[in-house]
């Protein structure tokens, strides 16, 4: 029989072990003190696995990220060439997330935090209003969670553009899609909203700084769901104090938790979430793993390797 | 020439006058201190005229209604029957009032107050996330404006169900449409956010009442953007202190603006904004008068009246 780990240097992942019991299938799954024979195992469903997570587990084949992200396993020293990376794709997380991206641009469209400001001095004052294609809203990273919230935005009828690295056309929309180093700047300078759900690779680490907010249109916002290594978290503030920005949302942080030491928290102009906009559905990520490591077993491709020249 | 006039008992009306200015038309308007001749006054955009408005200007034929709701035009005691009213209908609006209802309902979704009451004590805490299929969404009035809200919520992964007088079926959609008061209760008691967005008439005045509310599901929660009218402010009270609801979003009142003694802004778990869900656009609330009046002068249907059966 075919062995897995379900393993994180830091997560509980006994409620995967529930999922991956709950469906039917040929494998066998153990949680990381369950492990009698490292030796068996061949598969693993990972988050965040310590240095020398490979090195204890040498017949690993494939794993999969219980999220879309895979930096933390590409960033494994112990990660073997020839194991093969698979991503989570979760139509439901992406829903999760587009809908949490979305609160923060209507919350800026529409200047919520004034009118809760007005509710606690009871004052009653009509503010001016836009309509959505009146708002260029800009996806920094067009995977599959950028797309949804690009299509999404779309839909509403903010005037949306998004940015990634390749080229490769968007079906169906009205979004324009600027693409490489070249069109960043042409990208930054029709966007008033920038959404970052960029993967972290060598590339994108610091994209987030004071050049990249200089170029964006007046009024500008920041929703910054990718990670924390994309933002030079100085920039953001003299950004913030320049008037270069008008305010930022921010889920992810360099370093998490967010120490309660941090100027962010009390910053007026920011919105600070846990790391929250999407989670993972552990049966999807399970059913995720399942699929992938059957498709292997079978010689067939898997559907969501992520390439190692690219890490995303 | 044909004349008409620009008039409310309140609002300014210049910035329509300018729109009228501003396109290219054979009909001239004034606003009301510039009428020298009442008589010669036959049609008018209107928003809460005076009571004996219509005594004023006897040969009006065509009124049109600055905002989607013309019930300010009907209550008005001198319309005569023969008068045409007609409401406006403008797409950006739609647009903006639905952007305003899906900040409420993800508000809720992912109950962002609590983030920002843990940003203010330098909390880091996780919570639990519903997928927007796993939220269910109500319509009250399924006209012009609730049509766009269901649709664009249906869009976003929602489980949304709409709410109308009369059987109308909608088109290529997920949404559910329930009818008449024989449906009402089926309607409420399958939803968790409720949005209203109802014409006032006599049948839907004080539809927002505690039996209303006891037949939503748990957790429920009130948007109400319909008009003061529909909402029994005693009952809303009483279930927001025994928790048949968890909380509500109030953009219209019983009296407006809202008087600062009024107990709803206090209110932890109410949101309160000044009447301000959309707004009309004076642009296009002058181009469907003009529309309409010339509709009406080539012996055309008008497009957008109001039947004085229904009142919406």
């Amino acid at each position: 029989m075919e062995c897995g780990i379900l393993h994180s240097s830091y997560l509980d992942m006994t409620p995967y072990a529930e999922c991956f019991a709950a469906q039917q299938n040929e494998l066998k799954v153990f949680l990381s003190h369950e492990v009698h024979d490292p030796l068996s195992i061949t598969f693993a469903l990972l988050w965040f696995p310590e240095d020398d997570f490979f090195e204890r587990y040498p017949n690993i084949k494939v794993v999969a990220s219980v999220a879309a992200g895979v930096d933390s396993i590409l960033a494994c020293p112990s990660l073997p060439e020839h194991v093969k990376v698979c991503r989570n794709r979760d139509d439901q997380q992406a829903a999760i997330m587009s809908t949490f991206a979305i609160w923060h641009v209507l919350n800026h469209q529409r200047n919520f935090p004034l009118y809760r400001e007005q509710q606690a001095n009871k004052v009653w004052q009509r503010q001016p209003m836009r309509a959505p294609s009146e708002v260029s809203v800009g996806v920094l990273g067009m995977g599959f969670m950028g797309e949804r919230i690009a299509k999404d935005l779309d839909h509403l009828g903010f005037s949306v553009a998004g940015w990634r690295k390749t080229n490769k056309p968007l079906k169906d929309s009205n979004i324009s899609v600027f693409c490489g180093s070249e069109e960043l700047s042409a990208f930054l300078s029709r966007t008033e909203v920038l959404i970052c759900v960029l993967p972290l690779t060598d590339e994108t680490h610091g994209i987030l700084n004071l050049q990249t907010f200089q170029q964006l249109k007046p009024n500008a916002y920041l929703v910054h769901l990718g990670r924390g290594g994309h933002l030079v978290e100085s920039d953001l503030m003299h950004a913030l104090q320049t008037g270069v920005l008008k305010g930022a949302s921010l889920d992810v942080f360099a370093q998490e938790p967010l120490p309660s030491t941090s100027p962010l928290w009390e910053h007026p102009d920011l919105i600070i979430t846990p790391h929250d906009a999407s989670d993972v559905r552990p049966s999807a990520a399970v059913k995720n793993l399942i699929d992938e490591y059957l498709r292997y077993l079978d010689g067939q491709c898997l559907q969501n390797e992520v390439p190692r020249s690219t890490g995303y």
